[in-house]
């Protein structure tokens, strides 16, 4: 016995039409008309969108941050992404100082396993970098479904690792078949310029994006490019956020090379501005990179609409204003770094990306899924709505008006960043490998299903045979 | 009764998957697997790959040269197209001097009517500006299924128009709906050169690339974006060849411009070279704009892989060796310009795009197909594979190699400037609207059926509504 | 007997320093410290900067405008100019329609013959070229001291020139020892946008700069550096405005192209805000190319610091607000285009730019004087403090401060541009070739006795010989 | 009693006149005609140019190398340097690891005090930074006549800084007057490569190169450009070799940033063929950066022709072939890294930049001397002709022709990268503040009377006062 939902929109990253999807078990398994069998349960999802269900590359659930953690682990974070329609996230598990990447790897899925609503995989944060972390890359890749890893060029003498570890690294993925993301900031810069501000004083939020500017992203971005050029490997920026960036990838691509782009609502939609809110408000704004000056949201846009950006995350990173940011209240760089929004990412594009025609419906779907799928090893099985795909799909009923507020919201966090911004749609259904997790808006779910994926090596662009 | 295609990979713009198509009338109506209805005829196609009919968004069937016509005209271009695996083609109908557009128009409607064994639109050619044509513009996008105009910047007192001209036909054609596509050469520039050449005695073929520099290229395009940017409406740059040109589609992109480029097998494949071969032979080659130096190629590439360059066309234009190019012997501007390309198209892009890893397979479907598609007002019906898309079906068998030879091809001209080199693959069978029209690759229709597509109005961008 | 001027501090391109200058006749014959000749009258000069008497390379005196003329003819353009600092100036002689340039010429030289206060030149403007034009350009080159010309891209049907003309003409110029000097603004688009604006009864000043965007001047700049490329010559671009124009100077330069580029104090200081001053105010302001948005002018301030802009000329073009500008109360499009300048151009340019550390006193002095010697062929001769230059000199006493009002200044029209504006610096003293013309501020000079400056042919960059 | 030089032709970075130059003791004093005093010595020197005596900003004097030192010491140096036409060299003092500052100038005045036959300054390399460093910054400059600093972005492990030192160091001397001149390449990518290459037993002097690729010095210098921004400092970017990072410079020049370049001129002649010497003949050209690609050549002569390049430098840094660059017969990367150059800049650069027309002469002059005069604080006592100025001037011979040979120079060092090379001209008479050191070609000089040069701080460009 299949399900049968008729009388949708299906909406791809290339296509829209209308026309019912058949889910058979887990799959998709047929799509078009006259596609019903006699025992097949049918729901009818008239005036409806249909999405291949929503990838969040980029979240950090249950991340340790000395004497506490973020505020969502697994359990809530994945509640709140799939009722806003995200069937698989990408969390960062992180191998901390001391340890293997294995160790790092299993402290994951000891938080993750079982206490997922969403399906989810791990990117592999690398921290300590040494020869042992080299080779056990490869095996991460070939033997434990990781294709991805991240390194970062920010946080002095935390996370920062120097510019020779991450061309061993970009060679080593080049060879081993995974992408390295990195978090693009001169971390020797922002060290520099908080130490400033600190001894003059300045402990107010606003310091904050004062202390790490656009040009210390947009250099770090040049770098990595110019290290991934010479290790022959592939490299996701993630969090893109000025124009300054966007123009050295655009750069990069249009020279050919594997450079991919991940930017995120808040620097779609947020600024600088916010910093200043009255009293200690800026603090709920706190994220590494910074909100950008208002002038360069448009330069993302158009690197969105151009192809020059590939993805659209969250970097979902809470953490409660009330006991946890205000940790920074008398220094700004006290303040946890990150932001709620893995469950309003969904609607927030829609809402300001598709209806307003600043993105087609097509690369809505795309920047959402699609493209994440692929680069990280999940496509086809993600990413897309078709026969022999995982029955990942979100009813969106375009109808349904709304206004975000942290009530409303499942995070499991005081505050959001989008307090008071109007939505378009809703995700009235969610499936997640054929099961109706989210019905009517409401989670169906009785506990969460989703699994670990274990995920396919990445594929170079110019890898083909000869002629 | 439908038809099944069974076992075949799907290849759309997005996905590539393993599914059954099934084919009711002209429409494909389902995908998936146990889609089969009891009276339907089943066709194995283990083993291949199914792509959407190719779409050629630029060729020049029929047209009059004076004293004679392209040596190709819709009868036998439109037969060399389905045998390689082109089910559309968007001809260009020219309006010529003291012509009405709706004059031009029923001229090619003349030619092609009943004659095409592909489906067929016209972009309107304008050659003789004036206030009585901008009015036929927005009546050609009403009534007349013409959603795209072109002109030239080049060949003085001929087809060129002059820089008010263009702006008032791009301000009138983002006001009724139409895309202005634009042949982008300098021709003052072409016009002075190539006097001063054949004033200095300098009549051989290789002349026609020193008179036709890459700079009076890029030069017009950045002239003609500038006006499309005064006049707030869209553009489609044609054939575009050189690096220098791309560079400055690739920053109108980034800076959200709506800017559309085409680029032509010839462009990607040849080089300047040719123009020296023995004897008369660099006629053949004698095309506008004109091959470039090899170095341009590997920049034309990674415009496609960018996404910088939207559509590959091929700007078919055949005229014989023998007879016709032969009237340039002693002077190479008498020399007719063009080359036939239309029946290799989707062979070559296959083989050295996709085969060598330069082009994935979804981008190949999307740049010979998806995308014309959608800019030139044709989708969903045409450009994917989809339900309720016209049954527009290539199935091809990636096994086959074969030698491109002039003997082999069905266009004709007494040349091919692809001879010689190899291809992988053959559109083994070919569908148009249901129809089986090519099978184990021959031609299976016994008369002409494409049809005059009237399609649909450009969609400018940003056209979203409030929020 | 000569004069020698004691105690100041000598300025030029490269050097400053203290030392005594010492005049005999016409020349500067001794720099240094014990130069002084028995017979020598000696001026002292202590606290005062001498620098090479000013040279302005675009004024328009005594131009024919249909009915009228610019209110400032040689007599009373010369004597603001040499009471400003400047003691050459190069004019625009114009050919008409229908005349040769020789005609053209000699209705110059009656106009300023006998009746300037400085030495002048002209440039030849091309209005109406056919190959006889061609021909002259070469005997005014050889004969008559010409050895620059100008062409418009903008004015269509009045002075514009199609590329086809541009591109001989540099290939001309390139040839007989020419430079080309062109107004960049693409005349189709703004007859396009007036008429429109006409049209929509849009009259009011402010209609002017929107009728004239900045990206009609870049794609005009960058469309003519394209045609001197291909023509192999150098180009001069006049009154440059704006940052879009300027980076394809910048881009050109680095590629090694021999281009050069001039700006004028009112697009450093002013800004289109002026177009919207009270009443008819703005017609004040009506230039062309307009003023632009005001962060235009960083970029220009950077320009000259970079040396991407050679020189700054003032395009002295005067219309008396009565009687003249107001010509256009009801049509902006019939508002003579042009402002005065001659006057102000060297305290402006002392006060804005060298007290604000924006150029260096060596930059000034390049960029008001000498720059325009070396290209227009009057080096050594003028633009230097040297033995053996003409003594043309400016004794600056940097101590005076003033304020710029129309009853102060000289210029035969009825207000000024920078009205209220504060200016540091005074030429107190002015030498033209030897003659002590305007002493402590005031005109000692009791007749014109400015003469006709027959110019040296440009010299490319690369002419050099063999190793 | 003075000298008067009579019927040469003098040559500053604006000029050149014929006048007679009057020198009385160390100084000039006069030029111009008439100004002999009578008990004047005068020597002719009819027909040849007077340029004011080189400034060589870069050289590597007597540099420890662990257990040897460079071949050329300050009186072998210097005297090869006067015979060039070079009469200031500016020596790079080095504060080796556990020094202070103080501790590595009292070295280097003693290796150079009462040693040199020209003139000198040093600039401080900075290799071992912490607060204390950054405190004698400013001492030096207030106290000890160093405005200049140096710190290397290569040499991990040895020379090479981290950003926040890097960071730190501009913004000090930012504040304090001093220009920061920085050698840009990314020293953790060499050291990779270098590495790598070596496991992988790549021996041969041409995987130098390959080791050192142009990205690494575009990158670093984009780097250190950004951080030069965010500490509002002036840079200048020492011996910049490619076309990658020659873009970068234009670039920031055009945004207004202070930013410097220097060349050398092994980067303008000579190129990366030269490693593929026969035997290890490739050694000779091993330096930091390498020679690169031959196309990068004529973007270096464009930067200089456009002003983008400010100086030419030699980095002198002299290894004898035999028993110094032979230490790494059998691996390049223990050949010590350095090339001879200090005695042939000013005819090399007269023959191939002058004599071809790459450069003017006034260019010439500027880039040879005038420039670094003025970024190191010497000007306008060095770096011109004018009175008051040091009397330091080359008599340059127009007509000598010459080869290049080892054997003909006075470098103590057993060959020259430009063996064989023609040369054009000749520093006939060289003047050391007033004293006659080289007459008729050859050393006049009885002793080394060369002294320290005590320099002024840096001015930074926007210092301007109010208006």
């Amino acid at each position: 016995m299949g399900i049968v939902l008729n009388g949708g929109t299906i909406v791809t990253a290339a296509d829209n039409y209308q026309a019912d999807v058949r889910i058979d078990g887990e799959k998709i398994v047929a799509i078009g008309h006259e596609i019903k069998q006699p025992e097949d349960q049918v729901i009818n999802v008239d005036g409806c969108l249909i999405f291949p269900g929503g990838i969040d590359p980029h979240t950090h659930f249950d991340l340790p941050m000395g004497t506490f953690s973020t505020s969502d682990d697994f359990l809530s974070g994945s509640l709140a992404a799939v009722l806003g329609g995200t069937t698989t996230i990408l969390d960062y598990a992180t191998q901390f100082k001391g340890e293997t990447l294995k160790t790092g790897l299993e402290n994951w899925h000891v938080k993750a396993d079982g206490r997922s609503y969403v399906d989810f995989g791990f990117h592999m944060a690398i921290t300590d970098w040494n020869d042992q972390v080299a080779r056990e890359m490869t095996d991460l890749v070939n033997n434990e479904g990781i294709s991805s890893f991240k390194l970062y060029m920010a946080y002095k003498n935390i996370l920062q690792v120097d510019d020779g570890a991450l061309l061993k690294a970009l060679r080593q993925a080049g060879q081993c078949g995974a992408l390295v993301c990195v978090h693009c900031e001169n971390g020797d810069v922002v060290d520099y310029l908080v130490k400033e501000a600190r001894a003059n004083g300045q402990t107010a939020p606003y310091y904050h994006p004062l202390t790490r500017p656009p040009e210390a992203e947009a250099e770090a971005t040049n770098r990595v490019i110019t290290l991934a050029q010479i290790a022959e490997a592939p490299v996701y920026i993630v969090h893109l956020t000025c124009s300054g960036a966007l123009e050295i990838v655009v750069d990069a691509k249009d020279r050919g090379l594997e450079v991919y782009a991940e930017t995120c609502p808040q620097y779609l939609l947020l600024d600088d501005s916010y910093y200043r809110l009255e009293g200690f408000n800026g603090a709920k704004y706190v994220i590494s990179p910074p909100l950008r000056s208002v002038n360069n949201q448009e330069r993302l846009w158009s690197g969105l609409g151009s192809g020059a950006i590939d993805t659209i995350a969250t970097d979902h990173c809470s953490f409660n204003y009330q006991g946890q940011k205000d940790l920074g209240i008398n220094d700004f760089s006290k303040i946890p770094s990150g932001a709620p929004g893995v469950e309003t990412r969904m609607g927030l594009l829609y809402t300001y990306g598709v209806m307003t025609g600043k993105l087609t419906i097509n690369e809505f779907v795309a920047q959402t899924s699609t493209n994440a799928a692929k680069l990280f090893g999940l496509f086809p099985r993600k990413g897309t709505i078709a026969p022999g795909s995982d029955a990942d799909l979100v009813v969106w009923n375009p109808q349904v008006s709304s206004t975000i507020t942290v009530e409303a919201l499942h995070q499991q966090v005081d505050y959001t960043p989008y307090e008071g911004f109007n939505q378009k749609g809703q995700a009235k259904h969610v499936f997640l490998r054929g099961q109706h997790v989210v019905k009517d808006g409401q989670l169906q779910a009785t506990r969460p299903t989703g699994i670990y994926l274990s995920r396919k090596p990445f594929l170079k662009r110019k890898v083909g045979g000869n002629v």
